[in-house]
């Protein structure tokens, strides 16, 4: 086994603790990856409440950036030295439906995923990003397009992924009407992306507040959901919404925006939801949700973002700090993304 | 005012009773209509239980065909003497975004239903087609189509175009498998237009006794809901499920029946519903909700109903059995809709 550090969650409260972690040795098609940059994601805070709440120890992590330092004996993509990026999944059964068609992150037999999985091989639980080295299938390993700075492009690995892929599922591009609902982490990413798609983008936000922020990321305008005369104006108006409201919360107000056979993507909230009908099939309207991506599309985003300068808007800390980063994240004290600077781990 | 007879609910029970009915003075728009035939639907069920609870008193009816008898001066659709089929909506606003897309049935201003609908000119309350004469605005009546049995052509109006809608809106055609869930007065027609419409198509049951009747009605295949084994096997193979379970229901297991970016279509209940996100996410499927159509959409389904041959199976009873009618719709003992013969009415 390999020996490095990370921050676990394992006592009764929700604090991190530094620890040493063991990482496999490599198996012929892994690399092993110098982790400088995790992103802070919501997933990350749910894990370590439950931890507090009594599931098992949890090392976080699940969009990050790094450097290739030693790669297995059929590794064929990357060599040592290699800037390189990993997701939320490192693992999937590579036969079924969707692994064949490129979603892996929709693998039948439940991909394996970066923190809290379960390996294929070994059955050890995976540990996440918040560490200073990961072991990975190279498979699901990126390669850093040159040009993105690795700190703010971490994020693009899950939050990222997870609203560009409805944006392209859905079509979006120039003459399409696209508005974003909540600007945190993803929602500032999916107002970027639908930007530089040439869509109409506008932002829908509770308050008036983050108006001038929405226009500095690009949008074209505003809707205060709070201000009943602008929703009415603004009633059947998009071609998508994207929701990234990480809290349960009605539907039906931002349903009713959509226009005549729009969708409506709820993507930052993953239980259960309730619709009315009525507000769906008033304009043959769409509800869909998005979560993570396959490969390929990771792959494309990456692109993308490379061609087109999107990255995350980012504070970065130095891991220690991963404590206060949470806190902080819980409040919504955040402009957009916290991303862990891990080089102050051993 | 002109007078007629009609079926009303307005006692404290569930049963209609036969009464006399006043019909508006043709306006210069109008057309009055004999009802020969009008489909019991199971709107029309709920709208009586509710008189019976206490709602104003309902005569129910909108899905019925029957033959011009008077034209107002502005007319020019129709002559005395031509068949005609008139559905749900009998008005809109003709001004708003919906209506100039020829999506009537979603009019911003809330189209005038047929029945328990308010007129937009004199403020009355509208009076169904269990009755032997409606007076109607030409532009909301159809031209019924030559070769099309006026009994079996009525359900059409209704149960016809709502899951008429979703077909076409999804792009059902060759190469697309389709599935019905549930095979009733909807689900039958859903059958009939994906068979017509030259997708393969299946029928979802919760027995296996229906599997005659949904051969019968052309489908390819039927899925017994009730078996695990048959459900995992139909995992994701459906580009779209067209729903018609007329009561509320778990959706998951019909959403894991979806193929990737396919579609749910839910037309048989219209209350609130719940969906587990990741059953939306795992596979980018889109649940969507139909009911009625517009005018232009309607016209257009019943034109392929007269190319092909399409109508509903159907029970016809003379009115005066419109209580055992309902009656036996509520304990689903119909093959697939009942048709009221209203020529037993003065």
């Amino acid at each position: 086994m390999r020996t490095t550090a990370g921050w676990r969650a394992d006592g009764t409260g929700t604090a991190l603790r530094q620890v040493p972690l063991e990482r496999r040795d490599l198996r012929p098609e892994d690399i092993a990856v110098r982790v400088d940059h995790c992103g802070v994601c919501h997933t990350d805070l749910h894990a370590v409440k439950a931890r507090a709440a009594g599931a098992d120890p949890v090392v976080p992590g699940h969009e990050f950036t790094g450097v290739v330092t030693e790669v297995g004996p059929d590794v064929t993509a990357f060599r040592v030295g290699d800037p390189v990026a990993v997701g939320n999944i490192v693992d999937s059964c590579g036969v079924c439906a969707m692994c064949r068609a490129g979603q892996e992150n929709f693998c039948h037999e439940y991909p394996t995923l970066t923190y809290g999985g379960t390996d294929r091989h070994d059955g050890s639980t995976t540990l996440g990003g918040y560490s200073r080295e990961y072991v990975v299938r190279e498979r699901f390993a990126h390669a850093l397009p040159a040009g993105l700075d690795p700190a703010a492009a971490a994020p693009l690995l899950c939050a990222g992924i997870t609203v560009w892929e409805p944006l392209r599922a859905l079509g979006v591009g120039p003459g399409m009407r696209v508005a974003v609902a909540g600007l945190g982490g993803l929602g500032h990413l999916a107002v970027k992306f639908a930007v530089a798609l040439g869509a109409e983008t506008s932002v829908i936000s509770r308050t008036a507040g983050k108006a001038d922020d929405a226009r500095r990321l690009g949008a074209h305008a505003v809707v205060v959901s709070t201000d009943p005369e602008q929703l009415a104006a603004a009633r059947d108006r998009f071609d998508v919404i994207i929701d990234t409201i990480s809290a349960p919360h009605d539907l039906g107000p931002y349903l009713r925006l959509v226009a005549m056979d729009g969708a409506l993507t709820q993507v930052g909230y993953l239980g259960p939801v309730t619709v009315e009908t009525f507000d769906l099939l008033a304009g043959r309207k769409k509800l869909t949700s998005g979560g993570s991506g396959g490969l390929a599309a990771t792959a494309a985003m990456l692109e993308f973002c490379a061609r087109n300068g999107v990255t995350a808007d980012v504070e970065v800390l130095p891991s220690g700090k991963v404590n206060e980063a949470l806190e902080r994240l819980e409040r919504g004290d955040v402009r957009y993304r916290f991303v862990l600077d891990l080089s102050d781990l051993p």
